[in-house]
């Protein structure tokens, strides 16, 4: 029998299979989806992909950070598209920092490849879970001819997504909580074309935002020069998807909103027409374990919105510190699914809760330039007291700080700002020692 | 084929039989417990019931108040027990008004008889209802004899309870918001037996309060001079079930903390020991129909902690507005899911709402000389002033006000009592003209 049987091989279980399997344990992992050695198209989702500190760490540990940054397009800063057109920008940290566009369909290939190489590991394409028994330990699959195929295991891992069938089997255990909610809004991807000479239409190290208050548009990268767009938009109301269905419409809308990105996108109406408007998920949910014998990581843990580019990092973080606490217990597992599960499961709440905050931060204030001086502020005070400063947004990006420190360290930070910002003349001497001492004097001796 | 299929024959299943039935409806109800009518022992959930005016109103609709009216008993105040043993009181509402105390089995009981003699509803027990098909509208069941069966269904009804089958089906469903979670506390029954002389051992016609603080020990008069005891107490902490094991803990604790209830029960121990401490789930979730054929009632749509004893009568509530809103169609069924699931689930938050923070009053405020004192002054001011003031506990007990008016009546009441209890000299000018007077400056005009 396995030792470690895992389900779900997506970004977070293809990672969690290779760290498994370079422990020289024996691992099955089961998969939904067909090899995407061999499919011809991804079946995943496509939804951009932003890698940054806490994912690259994981690629580092398991040896593959090197191979994806050959994949990696950095983005240095956020550029904010007016309605009319006029740019503005907004680093995304110190001068190097950045996050990277990758492919989600190529970084899961690379993990599925580098953990398949493993001596011990076996790969169960085109297996969907079926059912769970916790007290037999058997799960059930069945594979496209429809058979059922039993399994049991020893220790159990889900890494199985959003609507994963193992936490499915967790929520009939007594005292176990349990949250899905969608947002109001929806997601629709098109693609903007690379330029006649195959370069890109639009400054390529960065992400675009069009910020329009209560909805944006966003593009990311990719390496063969085309970007990916994704329009945040509401499902229902005066402005939303529902509204918008005649060719007349959509072209109406775009033209008005975002003008500078229609000449991009010769086939704007009928991509619109065709893609679908998907919808988007929080999963929040506790425990994460059952007993010694049951662990569900990642987005089965802990599903968020897509706002702050954390969701495969979370899902990676976990893999991290999960065998970090079993390196600390010199490889015992006994104990370790109840006691990581209960540790980190605060930081999935709240990094589910960054999520949705900042959704309102890049649709809404990004466009407001009281708001830019505010980050300006901040940079320029944490470049100054790196100590005693570290913007959200880097404790968030750029560093290992648990998301639910983050959290409560940015509201006070936030708190400050607010204080701040309401001084008289303070978009003039924003880079005065007054202003540094004023929040100097606001922090926590 | 069945007009309307209903899965799950408790109090509310059985309740709704009896509206379609009325109706002249074909009706097949399948329950997964025996029939009620030939087991020996009721296996449904024990905890106490107390009906009030939202569910007489219901079984007065359905012609069935007067049988019940029969085996309930009224409770027309709380009596509260200190630590010491002394006693004091809180009425429920005006002067004839109570809450009754009726069996949940023997209700259950008169429900499923009275449906059941209908010409046109067939009542299925021993069927577990085991996968619903949304699409080819199709429910799976098992028997004690571990058969499949299969039913099709035209209108499908779920009032399987908080664990329901029927709402598991809608989970599955883009865009529904789901949430159970259990509070710290759970809860274990004892009883009081019946004095030598067949006489009750406390006072009856009251519910019985012991308020410590974090916890709470409630006691609730039965037909056979019995009363049912419930604890509310925490699974887990320094006074919690974790730590009553020991037959010396229990009778230590209960000597301290319960000391005139320790004579009443001889068997406190084995009692104590020999019963389980169940569980407090909370489920909420939106919508509450899946398109115009599929609906959930009761507590599969809003289970709530017990503590305002309203989860029966919001059950009940649910089938008396879902027909009432099919009157107003003219009994047209079209429409008629989707319209009453919008119109209603605020009320099932409302009243989830309500019934955890009454657990803080009971378990707490009602130990509170000042708390009491509010409560008699928000009572005399009523008593004035009937159109301008309905207590919050009367609004929810004793009107048909939705639940959320009630809980947003309720904080605006709660606020202005605040203010009111911190006039000096508040306890023995409370029933003066300048209170009076205070409180009607503090109403909205």
């Amino acid at each position: 029998m396995a030792d470690i049987t895992l389900v779900g091989a997506g970004l977070v279980g293809a990672l969690e299979a290779l760290y498994l399997s370079r422990l020289g344990l024996k691992v099955d992992v089961y998969e939904r989806r067909s090899d995407i050695r061999k499919a011809k198209l991804y079946e995943g989702r496509s939804i951009n992909l932003a890698l940054s500190d806490r994912g690259w760490a994981a690629l580092e540990e398991v040896g593959l950070a090197e191979e994806v940054r050959k994949i990696a397009i950095p983005m240095y800063k956020r550029t904010m598209h007016s309605s009319e057109g006029q740019l503005s920008y907004q680093a995304y940290g110190k001068e190097s920092q950045a996050i990277y566009s990758v492919s989600r369909g190529k970084l899961n290939l690379l993990l599925i490849e580098a953990a398949d190489s493993a001596q011990n590991t076996r790969f169960f394409f085109e297996h969907r879970c079926e059912a769970v028994d916790l007290q037999s330990k058997t799960l059930k699959f069945s594979n496209p001819q429809n058979q059922e195929i039993s399994h049991n295991y020893q220790r159990l891992i889900g890494s199985d997504g959003a609507f994963s069938a193992i936490r499915q089997a967790l929520m009939f255990q007594d005292r176990f909580n349990f949250q899905q909610f969608y947002i109001e809004h929806g997601y629709k991807e098109l693609t903007i074309p690379p330029a006649p000479d195959g370069g890109f239409l639009m400054e390529k190290e960065t992400l675009h935002i069009w910020p329009r208050g209560s909805f944006m548009l966003i593009a990311l990268p990719n390496p063969d020069a085309t970007f990916t767009c994704t329009l945040f938009f509401p499902f229902e109301g005066p402005v939303s998807f529902e509204q918008l269905k005649t060719e007349q419409q959509i072209r109406d809308f775009f033209n008005q909103t975002f003008p500078d990105v229609v000449p991009l996108i010769p086939d704007l109406v009928e991509q619109y027409q065709r893609n679908p408007s998907s919808s988007l998920v929080t999963v929040r949910c506790k425990p994460w374990n059952y007993k010694d014998e049951v662990l569900v990581l990642g987005d089965a843990a802990h599903a968020i919105v897509p706002f702050y580019g954390q969701g495969m990092n979370a899902g990676f973080e976990d893999c991290r510190l999960l065998h970090h606490m079993l390196n600390q217990r010199k490889h015992q597992w006994e104990g370790l699914f109840p006691a990581y599960a209960e540790w980190r499961q605060p930081d999935g709440v709240a990094i589910s809760e960054l999520a949705l905050r900042n959704f309102i931060e890049m649709r809404d204030r990004t466009a407001d330039p009281s708001f830019l001086l505010q980050k300006k502020i901040e940079a320029r005070f944490a470049e100054r007291h790196p100590n005693k400063w570290l913007p959200l947004y880097s404790m968030v990006t750029f560093s290992h700080t648990p998301y639910s420190e983050a959290l409560a360290k940015g509201e006070a930070q936030e708190a400050i700002m607010q204080n701040i910002m309401q001084l008289p003349d303070i978009e003039n001497r924003w880079d005065s020692p007054e202003i540094e001492h004023a929040i100097l004097q606001q922090l926590p001796s």
